[in-house]
This record gives structure tokens, sequence and C-alpha cells, in this order.
């Protein structure tokens, strides 16, 4: 059934936001991914580097991994991504072979986001939003990794 | 058994070559891996994007994976990854994240390798050496795309 509303993006960043809590829990860096399609949420994924000891497994990419299976095509040229920190080199290439259509992140990763180190790599279709519930997501890494020291 | 002799790159390239057939026989685009640790191969992969239907399953990712896995830890420090294609964006953030001791590489991809979009992106400590066995390399790509077409 077709919803009648549409939710807004601070209502998927929420979402994401849950998923980084979780990676919180489970001794992971804290950070979340939502991958909507149609106003339905069709991957939903958190950091499990730790846990897989597999410097890959970063939400977005298991986002990628989770939600292209799902469609059953390696495009996501109509969904969006909802991401608690501004992705990495790694994801921002990888978002860019996915064609993505809409990235929006909370936090900026000022030493390790995209922006630094290869701000011309998002795929030309691909709309971003930042910012979104950035100060939720920012505590989230920083109480992490004040309790690390 | 310590083994008594050192291989030398073009001995792994010619095995991440034969990956890269592997590859083009399955209808994927050409490109093998395989990551060496004291003079053994603890992962050999191919691009499997087709087959998965999964934008992230380049050779480099499914080899960093399976040889994260082999090891039982998130770094390969200590081992160096043949590739018959320059690394992508995805791909060399990848690389930087599993801090990979040595990248070596054949063909150059001057459209969409690292060094056109982030130059900086290998891990500082990271030790590349490019052109081993590339006209072998850059032939299967070749042939490869000219019958796509």
């Amino acid at each position: 059934m077709e919803r009648l509303f549409t939710y807004d993006d601070n209502h998927w960043m929420r979402l994401a936001l849950q998923e980084a809590r979780l990676a919180f829990e489970q001794g992971e860096v804290p950070i979340g991914a939502v991958v909507v399609a149609n106003n339905k949420p069709i991957a939903q994924t958190h950091n499990q580097v730790e846990l897989l000891k597999d410097p890959t497994a970063h939400a977005e990419l298991l986002a990628i991994t989770a939600a292209t299976e799902a469609l059953g095509g390696k495009y996501l040229t109509d969904c969006t991504l909802y991401v608690t920190l501004e992705p990495c080199i790694m994801c921002i290439g990888a978002l860019r072979w996915a064609q993505i259509g809409h990235i929006v992140y909370g936090a900026s990763d000022p030493k390790g986001g995209y922006n630094r180190w290869a701000p011309l790599a998002p795929h030309p279709k691909t709309k971003i939003t930042a910012g979104i519930l950035e100060r939720e997501a920012q505590k989230l890494l920083t109480t992490f990794f004040q309790q690390r020291r």
C-alpha cells in the first residue's frame, strides 16, 4: 500500500542514529546508515569493522550491498542514503559506482571525510545534503572516543 | 616450511591476470587481484560486480575482505596487493583503511583511477609500484570492451 505522506530527512536520520547507537553498544565507532526508496527503508546498517575485523565494513558499504540486493540491481539511482557521518573516500567511491540519487549526512568529518581528499568524487547526478541532526551524530562520536581514552 | 626463494612481482601479477581472465570468462570487467603475505598468496579474487549485482564487489575489496579474514585482523601492513588495474577511489580508500604495506598495479586508469580523483589517498606508509605486466592487463580490458560494443 502506498503511504499517504512522506517522511522528512529528520525521520530517516533518526533511524540512522539508532543504527549508530547499536554500533556504539557493540564497541564499534558509532556510525549508522539507512537507504530509503519510495519512502520506505530498504537497508539499515551500522559500522561492523571490529566485529568482522574487516576495514571495508563501514555502514555505507554494508548499506549499498544490502540495498542493491534488496532491489536486485547494482544501481541506487532512485534511492537516498542517510548516514550519520560524512562518507570517507572508500564510501563516496562506492556511492559513485552505485549512482545513488541522494546522500544525506549528519556530522562533517574534516579529517577523514571525502570533501578533504576527493571533493569531486560524488557522482555528478548525486544530490548531497549535509548537517541533518549533526549535533546528535557528533555527540555520539565524541562520547565514544572519550570513553576509549 | 619456509620457501627458499622469493617470487618476483611478475609472478604474482601473472596470478592476478589469471583471476582477471576468470572475470572475463564470466562476463565481468576483467580485473584480478592477489594479496601476498610472507611470500604466499592469502587471497585471490576477481571483479564480481555483475554476478553479485553489487557495485562494491571490485577485486580489491573482495581481496581485502578475504585477506583480513585469513589473517584474523583488520590491517594488512605486512601484505602486498597485486591488482591488474590502478585502483579506483573506493578501493584506494579501502586499502588506506587496511594500511596495506605495498600496492602493485598493472595498467593505469586515467579515467577512473585514484591518481585522477584522490592522488593523496593512499596511506602514507604504503609503497606503490605501477606498470607491472601493464600491457597484458590493458589488452584484456581492451578486448573485453571491444567485444561488448
